[in-house]
């Protein structure tokens, strides 16, 4: 068993910031010791990380990747080894990704269809979500089945008639019985129905352009879904988890069910705190980048999200990776953006954007890695293998260099699309080393790692912050 | 340097739940390492302290007690050296008491007094905050030098008219000193010049038992002053900390200004928790045993009391011990309700009654460290070295059984005073050993302790949760 | 032309209570003057009507019944003819009822069908407004057709899929159309598709009795259903009216509407604030007499639904009478209590019920007047002809005794339908004499109207009270 | 007794918009008959006054003005002669104004002396509220006596410490009497103790202009006071009318409150509607005759008090009429803030300024009566003497061309100060007729009235439009 001690640096988890050395025995964190402890000075290691001068830090968690997803006739253009190869690059040595059931089709079908595409090729560790398209006794009858084997949340969506849609009755029915068999239900907050009134309405008035994407999208109507998601799990006595919150008017939601102590969370993604609708309404059809569901807001709500991370009424930061090439992919809806791909990259730059906001003053260092790591780790059964370092957690472990500045640019990412929605972006501190279970995968900025090493994760159920 | 080490128990802290051992290095927590590991199979120690089947939890931070404090023509039972020695065998390893500056004198020399009182008695450490009587030009500048040199938060009275009383306008000076110099603000918030109009007028009309002392400090008048509280810290733009948060409308009053991101705490303490209006009207003078300030409200405000626990919008759990006996001082009272001095005793008690909220499902074994440990450290600038145990921090831990059980009772407890408020009541969980400072001072419920091995602790400026 | 002189009673208005006597010229109020004036000292008139003693008030405005309405396989019991009738002896003057769009059909026929069963056969007058069961492009344009000529209120349904429901979208295009011409989209808010996975549950559980009618449409999906409401209005920019408001949680979304200033209102009915979820429970299957929906509430909900009217967060106070027989109608669902047809007779007694909350001091007389009278002739577009007396007015005049006492039961009702939902209660305050348009229904309760003395009455656009 | 006939108009109420003509028989209104009616034609009269093409208004009732005011060494400028004039030039036929309790002195000698400034000299009538200086046994006591005579309303301040200034417990007192004897409690809610900190602070620091004013009284510390009064209210069991709200911050407050179901009232100003900090701020000593209390607030907040208007959360526009002199008044604050005369003029311009914002669309024609006339005669015990055209109600009747447009000017207007706040704005209509119980005070703009017209009118208590 190799014996890795990763001396000097100061360990960030969400709890505590302690100078204190790490011993990793094999996978696994054995112990920390207080730096220039008897105790730590005893301690030998076949290898010897030098961390002076650096953050070491759990691991990021993205709860929310879509790899190799197909959406509107593509995929999404990063397949799991290009994206969990780039998540490592980011910093996040754990994924959940999202499996779908098909229409018509069963839980397991779906299941199987998403290990096939990940397994062997993944460079991190990584789990799955599962997709309910099609809510019938079945597929009920089946969520029994994946939470004993580790897939214990289960997102719903409330637009995208006629593909993921679920009505309230379905909506019901699957919270009643993640509620008995203590899956977590996610939703995609946003009235469809009436969504799709606006689209058609904005088409046939030949607003075409990306950025009636966003108007059509209204903030009211993401709030909206949100408080009836809200009413649904409040009948069905479950929690809520409520995905890529955008809008201050859904925050507002949250808050009000969170301040009746209602065991409801939300996520909100970097895409929402850094960039808004003026992106979506760059010029030309530059703007099809941007477009993603829940949309890009008027920058004035990204102070609420904001808040609501300080004041925990959003408890995560997930990436919705979900990347397609401008060429190829995102120009299927020129002329008509209902026919562009939803979805933004951002798996590698989840802990730099976030560090920049502990940079500037917005979140503090703890709360970065409560967001990033050790919240979505608790919410999704992965704590504390995942998302934290103590002893007997994962060696999932990055040194981070604080002062270290980078250019954001499609020119140096490694995600697999060919443009970077943070293009040109200076950013203060870099990822510098990651070890996935104790392995290097990154060493000084040097790619250690290979495809197939990153495991399949089986989940427990979550444990929720308000819960006794 | 004595080597100790704690084998085999469950750490819990307000971050994580693992099975590990620690190893402790003269005062201070060297390190962790996980049950099993190489690592803690190759320690040694001068003594090995078995924690099989046991908790292994950070000791108790109590923010407030009241030692010997002077209050309407006597003083709180309990000397720093008893209150101590009490609050150990309870499973608290420190408390922050109150100096108290008198009307016409100086900060200092209030200090000073407390000092004396508490210097070479105390059982465990022990900090303070300091009571501003009088807002003065000169008070308001030998705040900065108290900040400086470690008392760092100041309590101000809207109650308690030509006693300790503040008005708004040498509150919000205070405040504003407060916000330059780091300091935090503590309030007793309740309008105590309403409040005085009632009491008057009750006597007046012959309501004169303990029960009236509970209706006439209404909980629409703690709500009120917790509002003035909050508004004048947002002009002053200074955080708040209210104490002895006892009322439902006063907690809804902290949850709207936390909705918006303030800087706004609570505290709430066992009495609120556990007792009711209806133990202020028990027959006979013995409600004047249930008589502090706020007082006990009716049994329905303990359901909004848990929510905040849980929510957050109440984040510390103190006593407010300040106990006075029964016979020769509660009964200074007897006609007079407003005659009984205003406290009870608690600084026992509170880590087990806080346990049986998670025995009962109210609260998790995290939540339950963090109100009692990790926040009140944090709140008062202790954090990290009290309120976890993390490599780096004072060995101040507890061993606790889980699954003993005691009976409350003035027959077996150990504060100086010749009742209990909680008579009779069963408890799961009890205190088995208690180190200050890997000194152990309870062992295996034996007393092993000494006044005078607590020490002064000066204090850093607090971490607020919501600041970046 | 007929001259009538109405004398020496106390005329009293949503706006004031007055002294005056009270001129008829015709079918119209000519005159008020102040009594014991010169100008009233001069009149002469064709008949004089004493009102010494009694109020005299505008004709009562119902604004929701449901006369010949098919629900279920049956229709509900009351003819246009029965149920004007009752409504006179009722002191209500006019009438607003439901003409139906089958699905399929068109709004002509629909309305076509409804002024054949309503024509010749009033004793009062009489409008209607329009339920949309279909919303499509023609329906759409129909509905301009239909304000133009005086049907200015659309009702939609949230609730009963497969019956009168319509989804977000088809509600939203109802909305923006309604924003366009002026209509007002009126509201059944009940999230239909979530009750109905409920009701299914009940029955295949066993559940069948009348009171789990009451258990399955849970407030919280009352409260669900009109806040999205609310948010698919502000989408549309129209305003909104949501019907037989029952439950508190719904009070308190439109209270929250109104407090941002939109356009929102509501209306509950007697049955709310006097009848219980108790009366759903009662033993047997009398429950099934209290079958309506939105359902009674538990009877704390009452308080709620009083403060609202005081607040005017409700508006109006209408009957939604809808009456089916026991015996014949309602055990149509005797062992499903889904098959129960869904109503309750109320016609007759609503500004009786008002005048004892009068009594019982919850509202004020000048408000009981604008609930059942002025409020809802100015939100559909009849006043200031109906609602109110003023010069010009028509004289739909009630001559109220405040004094007389009355025992409401099945004995001596003038409903058509076989049972009182309150049967026994009694009643301070009676109507003796009531005029339609100038013209006697009913004389010192003796009855002296006729079927076709109603009118029908082409409505304006209502006036809300918040807009300019 | 000479009878006057109306012709033609359009007589606008809070409740109707009716074309009728209305019958003066001496002072009294005596009739109203629909335009055309056999009853209009055939009256006669003495005095026929033609209304073609006008609105026929009840007088305005001005519940808030200040005559001959002692402040800050001065006194405001208008006497009762010309102040009431310049009310009447304004379409205003009733003030209630302030009469003045010195501190040690009796209420009785207060209003004795407020009667001999005001007997004799009005041009139309008056009542008096009672500023309560100094809460006293014996204050309270003539309380009750003055209600009972007809000064109905008493007035608080929490602002101006040292010369109105009353401490929480006088108001829980003053509140708790007024309980008992149905006088009404309005209140000044401003913290003034925390103010005059921040006054003396910003003097020290060299900010003496006059916008500083503005910025010292802060938002917060009048929504603060507002809070504070509520909660105070709720605990006497008293109605509360808060006086000259400006704030958004104190709107939210009332709309809490009355969400509640509370009986609190607001009360707003056409300054706080039409006039702003960029006002208070103009260059030179200008922003001098822009300094009131509570000031004027930054030109956002105006949009919260518009809406508050039409949700009825602020329910009264009285001016607050206090006029200073630039030259000789406002100038013995130049250099020092504070000692600027605290007021405004505006008798004389609110009938006009409400009408600007029913020509803009704010609010409806039959809410500016509303707010202007009858809901302050109801809540100040007036009605239906005063506010409304009634049979029975005083002939104070304004004939008003809403088509004739008019410059506001120092030059143009009545009263008696040198400046006018509101100089060269443009209004769209014009009072043209008034008539004061029956007597032309102006005629076609020609003044008609005298000093001595005015009576003195003792108050009924209040009815307050929730309470039944």
């Amino acid at each position: 068993m190799t014996r890795t001690l990763i001396r000097g640096g100061l360990v960030v988890t969400a709890a505590d910031e302690i100078h204190a050395d790490v011993l990793i025995e094999g996978s696994r964190v054995a112990a920390l010791a207080a730096s220039g402890s008897h105790a730590a000075a005893g301690w030998t290691a076949d290898r010897v990380v030098d961390a002076t001068g650096r953050y070491v830090l759990p691991g990021g968690v993205d709860a929310h990747t879509h790899m190799e997803m197909p959406f509107g006739g593509t995929r999404s253009s990063d397949t799991f080894e290009t994206g969990t190869r780039a998540a490592a690059w980011g910093g996040t040595t754990t994924i959940v990704d999202f499996a779908i059931q098909s229409v018509g089709g069963s839980l397991r079908a779906g299941l199987d269809a998403w290990h096939a595409k990940a397994d062997g090729r993944c460079a991190i560790d990584y789990g799955f979500h599962m997709i309910l398209s099609d809510v019938t006794e079945a597929s009920l009858a089946e969520m029994d089945a994946l939470v004993a084997e580790g897939v214990t949340s289960f997102k719903l969506f409330m637009a995208y008639p006629g593909v993921f849609y679920s009505d309230d009755g379905k909506i019901l029915r699957a919270m009643q019985r993640a509620a008995g068999n203590g899956g977590l239900i996610m939703m995609h907050a946003e009235n469809g129905i009436a969504i799709d009134v606006l689209v058609e309405q904005a088409l046939a008035a030949g607003r075409t352009d990306p950025r009636y994407h966003g108007e059509v999208r209204k903030a009211l109507l993401e709030a909206e879904a949100t408080h009836r998601a809200v009413q649904l799990a409040r009948v069905a006595g479950a929690p809520l988890y409520v995905v890529h919150v955008s809008a201050a008017e859904a925050v507002a939601e949250l808050s009000a069910a969170r301040q009746l102590g209602l065991d409801v969370y939300g996520e909100t993604c970097p895409q929402y705190l850094f960039l808004s609708a003026d992106d979506l309404a760059r010029p030309g059809f530059e703007g099809a980048k941007y477009v993603c569901s829940t949309p890009l807001r008027p920058a004035e709500h990204q102070e609420a999200l904001w808040r609501a991370l300080r004041t925990d009424d959003l408890s995560v930061v997930s990436t919705d990776h979900c990347p397609f090439c401008f060429t190829g992919q995102k120009d299927l809806g020129r002329g008509d953006f209902s026919k562009i791909p939803n979805g933004l990259p951002g798996v590698e730059h989840r802990m730099d954007l976030l560090h920049q906001a502990v940079v500037e003053g917005r979140i503090s260092r703890r709360r970065w890695i409560e967001l990033a790591c050790a919240a979505p780790a608790r919410m999704f059964g992965l704590h504390p293998r995942k998302g934290t370092i103590a002893p007997g957690s994962d060696a999932d472990i990055v040194l981070y260099d604080p002062a270290a500045t980078q250019t954001l640019s499609a020119a140096g990412h490694h995600m697999n699309v060919d443009h970077s929605v943070y293009e040109g972006r200076r950013i203060t501190g870099r990822v510098e080393t990651v070890l996935s279970r104790g392995v290097p995968v990154i060493e000084e900025r040097r790619w250690t790692g290979r495809a197939g090493h990153g495991r399949y994760l089986p989940r427990a159920v979550g444990t929720y912050p308000r819960q006794p």
